[in-house]
Parts: structure tokens; C-alpha cells; sequence
């Protein structure tokens, strides 16, 4: 698959590329184009002259691409959707965009009018985009480490079955990161939340490098007999 | 301690009565007086009869308490609060409460116009209670067997140190469960809306007995170098 990396310089971004970089075509989107090429060069340079990554500014990463993943800060999110409106067609998008603010003493949630950045995407966007939010609580710093097993997993909200089955693909591409599914793109909030919340948890705690988990709390018997009676 | 579990002959109110009634002294209320004393009984019947579990009504068990547990779901949360004023004076009050409607389709977080359930009981309770929020997102089903090991973490917001030590210890008196500090009560929002998070994640991939977990993406050789350091 051809999947751009819009604003795709940064921690996350440079992670998507270095995890996915290796099976698939990888392009990543700046403004700033030099940037871009820069942080393709660097890629390139783990994954080794094999790898098909490249760099150029959002608007041509888009247009070219299958899957557009949005590496940006949620303040970024209009110039990387309704100012590329022509770039888009078809592309499956994925947000892990969070709106959150500081307030000088905790990370707060701080959704727009829409509900969720997902929700103001889906309005931002053509309307032939398919459009799946996920990826919202991943460690980039883990991410960027290609050998990293992943202990958190991968929230993934959509409508359409396809699209998020094609998301459940990459993600799971990603060394030992376990998707789930967590309902349908109404209920991002849900998901865009966990951020400001491990954040407030990761400070408060001294967590470095944190995720987040679903664990089952039941007996290994019990799930042992469930094994064995399937 | 003397700890009231009001509205606490439910699952998550045996669960702690099990877990708590081998140290403290556990009054269950309830809105049923022959209610809270049968489930009593059958926490006795558990612990043996050196524990010292009884049921009330929901006004004595909070009048005679050093910690009161709001076991109630949201919609009963007046009933327990601005009801009950008169038997609140200096008690540590500790919300699990978690406001959610389910649409049909998922769950949705639904606070109330204070922001969270959290801050709707700050409100309704006397100036001198101390209130803590937490465990919106323990089993209540692996909470009740007292031989199980939690997996998942308890998520804990509050305004006083002091009350947060307090909860943090109880806490850390059910096997393996971690108590990890999730920000002033202001943040209480971010830890409620786990629990809507959380039954869409286990209903859509078929998780029993779901819990949630912060976890740290560090490199174990990382880790060690930290701890060898220290």
C-alpha cells in the first residue's frame, strides 16, 4: 500500500514510517519539503536502500497515496484536511489526532463543537474518504524503535467494516501491538480521551514511555477451559 | 476502618466487603435493610465469623463510617448524597459512580453539567467530606473472588494528599491491584469515561472480565539501567 504520513516528520510520524516502511511504500508530507526529504533520508538510512520511502509536501503526499495517516497536533488539523480538500478522493484516513489542552496543572479533554476530532474530520473531509480513528495512545518513542515489542494496544473507532479491517492489518504489522476495536467513529471521544488521561497518569506516576492495555481478569483456569473446550 | 459500602449489595459492592472485610470493618447499606444484611451474611459465610461485615440502611452505615463507597449506579447517586446529608460530617467518601447512557449501539460517557459525577457529588456533599474519586474500572466479577490476582490498574483523582494516601492503601489491599494517581478531581472525567471506553472495547473483541492497564513501552535493558542506576 502507498500510505502518506501528513506532518509525518515528527516522533509519530518517523515511527509509522520506520514500523511500516519495510512492506509497504511510504511517503511523508510536510510544508516544509526539504524537511521531509530529510526525514525520508533518515528513514532510509535504518531501513536500508530496499525500503521505498520518500518525502514531499502534504497536499502531493495525499493525492498519491491509499492510506493517509494524520501525524498532526490537533491545531493542524484543518491545513492537513479542509486545505488539501483536492488532494482527497478515496484515500482511507486515519486520525490519531487528540484535542487536549493544558491548563497548568493537568491534560484536560477539549473536543470541538463536532464531539471528537474524528467527528470534525469526517466533515472536514470528501465525502468519498473513508475515515478511521486509531493509533491515539500509542508511545511514539516505542514506535520509532523497530525492534520494540509494543505491551499497549491499538484503540481503532470506524463505520465501515473494511476500512477498519485494513487498519487492524497495519496495526497489527507492528511488532506484538494488539488492535481492538472500539466502536464505531461516534464513539472516538471515548478513545481521543485516553490521551490527556495516560498523560495525567504517566506525570503523576512516573510512567516513561506509556501505554495503555485492556486486560481480562479472569482465572487462567477458566480461560484455560474455555481453550480447551473450543 | 469502619467502611460503609452504601448501595452496596451489588457486585461491586460484595466485591469490596470481600476484600476489605478480612482487615476492616465493613457496614453494607442498602436502600433495603433485610437487603444489606443478607449480603452480609454471605460475606461472613466467606470470610468466617472472625470478620465484622454487617447491613444497614444506606443513612447508618454512612453515619457510623471513616470511609464511605458510593456503590450506586449514577441514576441512584442523589439518593446516597444530597438525601443523606444530614448523616455526612468529616467521612472519606470514595465515587466509582460513572455517568453513561448506552445509545442502542455503544456506550457513550453522559456527565452531568458539573463535568463529571465526580464534581456533581462535590456538590452535593457537605464542605467538611473529603471525596476521592475511583476503581471506575475494576471487575466487579474478579473483584468478588478474594483469591484472584488483578491485572488491571485503579485510577484514583483527588484534591487532598492526604485522602489520597488513604484510598491508595486500601486499594493496594486487593491482590496485585496497582493504585496509580490520575490528577485532581477536575480530571475525574478522564478516568469515568474509561468505563464506557472499556464495555465497548470488551463487548466489540469479546474480552470477559475486562480491566485496564497502564503499561510502559520502555526497553526492559532501559528499565534495568534505570534500576541498576538508582
Amino acid at each position: 500500500m502507498k500510505i502518506a504520513l501528513v506532518g509525518g516528520t515528527g516522533d509519530i510520524g518517523t515511527g509509522f514510517a520506520v514500523r511500516w516502511g519495510q512492506k509497504h511504500e511510504i511517503i511523508i508530507g510536510s510544508r516544509n519539503v526539504d524537511k521531509a526529504r530529510e526525514s525520508a533520508a533518515a528513514v532510509l538510512q535504518l531501513l536500508g536502500a530496499a525500503a521505498d520511502v520518500r518525502g514531499t509536501d502534504n497536499a502531493g503526499a495525499v493525492a498519491t497515496a491509499d492510506v493517509v495517516v494524520l501525524c498532526v497536533p490537533y491545531e493542524h488539523l484543518a491545513f492537513v484536511t479542509a486545505d488539501l480538500k483536492d488532494s482527497y478522493k478515496s484515500q482511507l484516513v486515519i486520525s490519531p489526532v487528540v484535542p487536549m489542552i493544558y491548563n497548568g496543572k493537568f491534560f484536560l479533554y477539549n473536543p470541538p463543537a463536532e464531539g471528537s476530532a474524528a467527528l470534525q474530520t469526517r466533515r472536514l473531509l470528501p465525502k468519498g474518504v473513508r475515515l478511521v480513528s486509531a493509533f491515539h495512545t500509542i508511545c511514539a518513542a516505542a514506535l520509532q524503535d523497530i525492534e520494540r515489542m509494543m505491551k499497549g494496544d491499538a484503540f481503532i473507532c470506524g463505520d465501515e467494516a473494511e476500512a477498519i479491517d485494513i487498519v487492524m492489518e497495519l496495526a497489527g504489522e507492528i511488532k506484538s501491538l494488539r488492535p481492538l476495536k472500539a466502536g464505531p467513529l461516534a464513539a472516538s471521544s471515548l478513545v481521543e480521551s485516553l490521551t490527556p488521561f495516560l498523560l495525567n497518569v504517566a506525570r503523576k506516576n512516573k510512567i516513561k514511555d506509556a501505554g495503555i492495555a485492556v486486560v481480562s481478569e479472569r482465572k487462567l483456569s477458566e480461560q484455560m477451559a474455555k481453550i480447551i473446550k473450543n
